[in-house]
């Protein structure tokens, strides 16, 4: 019996998994949008038919996933990487100044373009038939004018980022590239893999990071998803560790 | 009245965390060793004066440090490098094989020594006057007289492992060092901190590993702690990334 061998293993999935997949399907469907408030806790759990321990363990681990975040005493929302920005900052940024008084490296655009994707790794991205991809060059120092510690490649589907142009990139003040996402284009990125490999800086990287040749260099493949799973950005980050370092900790 | 403000900040402290922190006492003490069974929710509790869920909040988090470890069905128990080894060693290890087939990496002793700990990197270890330090160096490969994947070279304060020798290290097949320090000498790491940075391999590492110079690495710069915050482990780490990379998920 087949059928009931499917029923049993469905509802052998503990019930505060299954609650936390109807949230995310809310937030799916955008009736959940980034920064709205989810109801209380009691009104979850009345809508869901469960205990408030149950909806309290599925928003907790929601919150660890970073799909949802919580304001003390106000209650619990959608992620917005704007609003959550800090914490937002250190779980994308595996990367620390040796200066403990640099916390923010600076970014900046150093090229824009339209492309037709190319190549093995931009199959990654699953474009569409004729469709093109968003190449953004940035480079990243911890101080105005300093070396560069990181150069990112990114590439972004057409589909999920109609109409982009460099001024709209730039116009506004988004404290990371993520907010500017979800703000304007409501892509919410709710889970990254990174695979990091160590590789050599070419010339004209080791210049402008002010190091000497041959340099050895951290170099992040990251692929950015969506709830759906589907990849929303693909990154190249090289990463000099000449005054910055990766801290992992368990 | 700064009494009542002290005995205020105390009190504000989540039950959960309480009651986390008085089970790690017991460990410490040793009244629950490596691989004992933890009395069950009701139990603890009782013994604690809390709800069922604090306990449980508490026991999850320190699942989830891995100083605890669930056995379905069977309990909880104090985390054994031994029996939890598959979950201990992707704990451990960040990086993986790019062959899927390739699961453990082979490691070999390549020296064994006991020194005077010297410079400021063997300060860490934070040794007392007059004590040595055991140096190890160990070579791994994904398949036996394969290329080496990654050199260690472990440092470990005599204190903690008194009478250690190469002739203990190997005679025994424990299935992870840190395995060797919990069941030999009672030393269960409960915490660590990866420091990353890229290298160059030197000649001898290149040609072990197979590659032409200049080839870079990613050295990490391990510190393992116990449950009181010492220092048990320092340890260097270069990996090779030729045929294997680092996977990062959040």
């Amino acid at each position: 019996m087949p059928s009931l061998y499917y029923s049993d293993a469905v509802c052998s999935k503990p019930l505060f998994e299954q609650v936390k997949e109807k949230i995310i399907d809310q937030i799916r469907k955008g009736v959940w949008q980034a920064n709205a408030m989810l109801p209380n806790e009691l009104a979850l759990a009345d809508m869901y038919s469960v205990s408030q321990g149950t909806v309290r363990r599925a928003l907790q681990a929601l919150v660890q996933e970073g799909i949802l975040v919580r304001h003390q005493g106000r209650g619990t929302f959608v992620a917005s990487f704007r609003r959550n920005v800090s914490n937002v900052k250190t779980r994308i940024n595996w990367f620390e100044s040796d200066d403990v008084t640099l916390k923010v490296g600076q970014s900046k655009i150093v090229s824009f373009e339209k492309i037709a994707p190319l190549g093995k790794v931009l199959q990654r991205v699953g474009t569409q038939q004729g469709e093109r991809v968003f190449h953004i060059r940035r480079e990243t120092s911890w101080a105005p004018n300093g070396e560069v510690v990181c150069f990112d490649d990114i590439y972004l589907p057409e589909r999920f980022y109609p109409g982009l142009t460099l001024e709209k990139l730039t116009s506004s003040d988004y404290p990371i590239i993520y907010a500017f996402y979800q703000e304007v284009y409501g892509v919410t990125v709710t889970h990254m893999q990174d695979v990091a490999r160590a590789v050599l800086l070419n010339p004209e990287q080791a210049q402008k990071a002010g190091v000497q040749t041959p340099f050895p260099g951290i170099m992040i493949q990251r692929t950015s998803h969506n709830s759906y799973g589907e990849i929303v950005e693909l990154r190249f980050l090289l990463n000099v560790t000449e005054n910055q370092s990766m801290i992992l900790s368990r």
